[in-house]
């Protein structure tokens, strides 16, 4: 599986006006990342960037090539707003084509939809050399080309694109992470959090305060592609905090009421 | 008020490996573009970029040189993965110093909690020449230095900044907006609205699916900073929606269970 130790990296470009005018509250830039950590790969920078042919270009160009892959979400649909697979040809200096196979797939889905109108045809359009990426929720699929991924912007349609990559890119170990909740202010802990990761190689720990019912608290993150150096990262740190007399929760679930904002 | 006609734009860089870790889901894109809208300032792109310096540096450099405004997110607070200061300082060729009158602010709010340790004092640090944007909510103020704007991660006091700068900052006319949802596939109706789009100047159609309860339907947003084009282009369309024998409704309100995905 490649170099050992080589830790792989992708960049997410999102794709729309309506994220730049607050419409539409992203949801891909957490999946993406989320799918992204259980393949071992980091997600290294995200961009988004209106639907704008240069902006587009500019985005992709920068990103692909420094990253071993390259993620795009939205503008893939039947509309005029939807430029995406324009500007990634252009960006890698391919012309646009009509992939047989992607017409093939809109043909058979639109067939008891009404057919194949000259809005849906656009979907079948892909840049040259480009693989399909499976659609289980509606006709027009997801894109590769090179080391880029073009999916959609509909946040379940990219879920279901992302499952059917699930798998099938080489990356590194995958992020093992754990969380410690503790009602504390940060700032009381900041140079236990300090030691605590310096002593643990390879051990990161992010310091997330909120502030509820009045009181301030933290949860701490610490991740590692080692397990026991997170185990004994956690150890270390909740021994800390005890000296301190605060109580903590270690990897308090997901939605705990007592320890998320 | 400037320049007539003159469009103003911003950029917004996310500060924080939480976000790319998929861990946290940003909220701040969606407040601070819709915040930029009414300021009459166009979000002309964001990056999320991790807690690493060379990277804050390379997209604050990148983005303050071609827009008004920079506006950060994240990285301001007491812990050793709160970079952000020295980060911009460093963008900006200036020093970090501890600003006199973050330091009072930061001594009255910690009198009664604890007072000011090492890791508290961190945030009355800035880049110099800075001057201080008032936080309602905590202790630590967030930083203006030229056209850069740093704020807060936490959402909420991040409100409360942006709330703080409300009508502070020169823009052009704010941008006004219309929605039309319609139950229908936007692959029908994406000739209409390539038309109806061209026949108005100044106005941008944006189409946005969805699917529900097992029906294809879109909001198709229609904006401009021109109330008179934005009504006949509403207009327009809603006649055009209504000749294909489809029921819309024209600017559905937010959370309307018919029309939002």
């Amino acid at each position: 599986m490649g170099e050992r130790n080589k830790i792989w990296t992708a960049a997410l470009v999102v794709i729309g006006d309506e994220i730049l005018s607050g419409r539409t509250h992203d949801k891909n830039i957490a999946q993406v990342a989320s799918w992204l950590q259980v393949q071992g790969i980091r997600l290294a920078e995200v961009r988004v960037v209106p639907d704008d042919q240069t902006a587009i270009v500019e985005a992709v160009n920068a990103l692909r090539r420094r990253n071993d892959y390259l993620f795009t979400t939205g503008g893939i649909g039947p509309t005029h707003d939807d430029i995406t697979v324009d500007a990634v040809a252009a960006a890698m200096g391919v012309d646009v084509i009509v992939h047989p196979e992607a017409r093939a797939l809109l043909e058979a889905y639109y067939d008891t939809r009404g057919g194949l109108n000259d809005a849906r045809m656009r979907m079948a359009r892909t840049p040259e050399g480009a693989h399909l990426i499976p659609n289980r929720y509606s006709g027009a699929p997801g894109i590769r080309i090179g080391n880029v991924f073009l999916m959609a912007g509909v946040p379940n349609i990219t879920a279901g694109m992302l499952d059917a990559l699930t798998g099938t890119l080489e990356g590194g170990d995958p992020v093992l992470s754990e969380t410690v909740g503790c009602w504390i202010a940060e700032s009381e802990v900041a140079e236990l959090l300090r030691e605590v990761e310096q002593a643990h190689e390879g051990v990161q720990i992010g310091s997330y305060p909120f502030f509820r019912e009045g009181r301030s608290g933290a949860n701490f993150v610490i991740r590692s592609t080692d397990a026991d150096q997170l185990a004994s990262c956690v150890h270390t740190l909740c021994e800390g905090l005890g000296e301190m007399g605060r109580e903590f929760t270690p990897d308090p679930p997901r939605g705990a009421p007592s320890f998320r904002p």
